[in-house]
């Protein structure tokens, strides 16, 4: 009997692995059935954006944490396709920082070009998956019609990402509060925040970039909250870095150094969780957001259960391309071409990559760690060659131009790995660029 | 063996039945062991107030749809425990629209008194509910732990709400809309809007109620769209009703009679769903909110199973006295002491029952409809009867105040059907009473 697969979730993660295996089928290699679960209505996942915040129509948690005027906060040199370039889905060479939608339009592109759209299983939540025997038991629900069902699996991929349930904190004084709190996974507009006093707390890329954009759309003041260290940017004059806030009390915030500060909102950019409702406790990774996960024999193989995958559940520096390597070589696993070891091989394979990350001393490390996990996958399957290293360098770039301008380093152009093409400058410097359309940004 | 009964909630439909089982307990009977799964960390269901929107901190969508400064918005009268008097509770008689806090005092004091908060599960959600054989299998998750766990229960009572899953309908150019967009599921604060013009979809209680908040608490102006027809009140200056929005145009809205008008913030007061996503589909009600709901008979037992039951699932003008009527009638159902008869019967009563809903032609029929089902239930049981019909005239007495002036009716008072007793009028009138503690408002 042809063995079944399912996916959980059609984002970047899961739509690599629905391209994965269309590569070998192109190739003349027979592939088990597939069955891809998404609760989305359309693909892309966190890309797929939503004015809609915490639950959606359905009364499901909202996945989507992107925002409107929201580019990409790297530079899409480190993050193109090896089989899929800029150049051949625009057709031209772009600028390096493209807002969600230019993303958006170039992740699709790849995938209607594979023609792999008809396996999904769109507005389908997972429910629950447990293994019964040797197969796993997977309750969808389909949301339009309440019909709750159940399939039987060989494989399960879960690339449900790690993005989407936020991390909140509470802090003494927010049940009085006279304002908005949110979470950045519910921020949606700078442009509400206009003339505002905001709070953030935190100091990760959630803090950096939602408040580049409140600042860029006419905050009054920003006050970011550090509990360990400030970002320590070189901030515009409204801009300021505090440490931890200790209470709110009414609408004044009140810092661990003493100081005080009236607050319009609070936004916490406090990091998301790794969240599987739908996994019972032997199914179910429990991780903190590192390069080198628990539990994943080359960050992708559930050691407790090898015919169980985990996609894209590392901290990321690369992404796209990170999938795909990932998404290659589970299939490479799930088509018998590469031998999966027994557990206690797996788990040295797992201490030891928490043992290199550690040995790490800065972001540059971290970067080329990243690399090198992204060159040892792609060494192992059909995946297209390309240069790593000139990616990491890309990045290596990337964070001098921030540290020398923080509000200008979205101006900057990188060289693709993939075609040696220049990105030609875009036609505005970001700060002055409102409109975030795809045709706007085409027109370079 | 002991029979096992698992009640899914412990708000106040959930507490009505912990009660009514201890009351039998107490009067010397032998009841069933019962399990009650709650999600929150506190009792009181919606009444357990958060500053939390959207996931909560396990990332399980946020139960609480009640905001600051809410007041009961209508007579304490029509709701009063028929086993424990305001007067028991607070060693007095009090004003007749007691804000949130009060309110939660007072159907803690029920349950604390009974000392039935150690059959809770706090912070346990239900993921799943099916019947295999003659049992259910709940599958719940211990939030904190993240550990998922299956027990086997001969009863189920759902008791988890239909007023926390918002539906959200979307309208054009919410997508490109600069500013914020809120069902009143997410409403918290209404000084948050102070100053603003907003616009509020819908012309149900949310509506009403958070527009008056915003009023009070200084909004600049007030737009409420209707669908089929105004809500009718003669309200403040800056307030007005106009009919359905087609679209936003930026943050401008144009509403199907031509009128535009350009809004700061926009909150959805377009009600909520019955939604069970734990229940597979032979088990999970699927019904409008009407006094009348399909499927259950006496408004209590699925049909379809008479091992399982729903409380509370009604629309209410009545609230914590139904929930007692029908908790007391399931409790009794249970014990065998009264009969549910086979499924055709129950299709006939369940039929009989909308059939009846519908002969109504006004908000007073489908007060007396709502008071006469309370009347036939507690006649089946040993909860302590009481004056309905004087709490009816609760109801009715508090139409006619609203229809006078919607920005008083909460300065009026009425009497206890309990007790006998008149409500003192409250020291201060609603619209200057900025400050909704408890020790503030027992200040009488």
């Amino acid at each position: 009997m042809t063995k079944r697969i399912a996916i959980l979730g059609a984002g970047p993660s899961g739509l690599a692995q629905l391209r994965a295996f269309q590569s070998a089928r192109e190739k003349g290699e027979e592939t088990p059935e597939i069955v891809c679960f998404e609760k989305q209505s359309d693909w892309g996942g966190l890309w797929n954006y939503t004015w809609r915040t915490g639950v959606d129509q359905y009364g499901e948690p909202v996945h989507g944490s992107m925002y409107r005027y929201l580019w990409s906060n790297g530079p899409k040199e480190g993050l193109e396709f090896a089989d899929y370039s800029f150049e051949e889905h625009f057709g031209k060479q772009i600028a390096s920082y493209p807002p969600r939608a230019v993303l958006f339009d170039y992740i699709e592109g790849r995938v209607k070009k594979a023609n792999v759209r008809d396996v999904i299983r769109f507005e389908t939540v997972v429910r629950h998956v447990e293994k019964v025997g040797d197969k796993f038991q997977v309750t969808v629900c389909h949301l339009p019609e309440e019909h709750v069902y159940t399939e039987e699996f060989d494989y399960v991929i879960c690339a449900t990402g790690h993005f989407s349930t936020p991390n909140v904190p509470e802090f003494e004084g927010f049940d009085k509060f006279p304002g908005r709190i949110l979470h950045a996974h519910d921020f949606r507009d700078a442009v509400e925040f206009k003339d505002q006093d905001i709070l953030l707390i935190g100091t990760s890329y959630s803090a950096e970039d939602i408040g580049s954009q409140c600042w860029k759309y006419g905050a009054k003041s920003l006050t970011v909250s550090y509990r360990t260290q400030p970002m320590g940017f070189k901030w515009p004059d409204n801009w300021e870095e505090v440490p931890l806030l200790v209470r709110m009390d009414g609408n004044i915030a009140h810092f661990k150094d003493g100081s005080s500060k009236k607050i319009d909102s609070i936004i916490l950019c406090t990091g998301y969780q790794h969240n599987f409702p739908f996994l019972v406790d032997g199914l179910c990774l429990n991780t903190a957001n590192r390069l080198a996960t628990a539990d994943l024999y080359k960050g992708v193989v559930w050691v407790h259960d090898p015919a169980m995958f985990y996609l894209g559940m590392q901290d990321q520096w690369f992404t796209f391309n990170m999938f795909d390597a990932q998404a290659w070589w589970v299939r490479d696993a799930i088509l018998g071409k590469i031998q999966i070891p027994d557990k206690a091989t797996m788990e040295k394979d797992v201490a030891d990559r928490i043992a290199r990350e550690d040995e790490g001393k800065d972001d540059y490390d971290a970067i080329k760690y990243q690399g090198d996990y992204i060159k040892e996958l792609i060494d192992e399957t059909d995946y297209p060659s390309f240069d790593v290293d000139g990616a990491c360098d890309a990045f290596y770039a990337w964070k001098g131009h921030k540290k020398d301008d923080i509000m200008t380093f979205r101006n900057q152009s990188y060289k693709s790995v993939i075609t040696g093409t220049m990105a030609p400058a875009h036609h505005t410097p970001w700060k002055d660029a409102l409109d975030d359309s795809l045709e706007v940004y085409l027109q370079n």
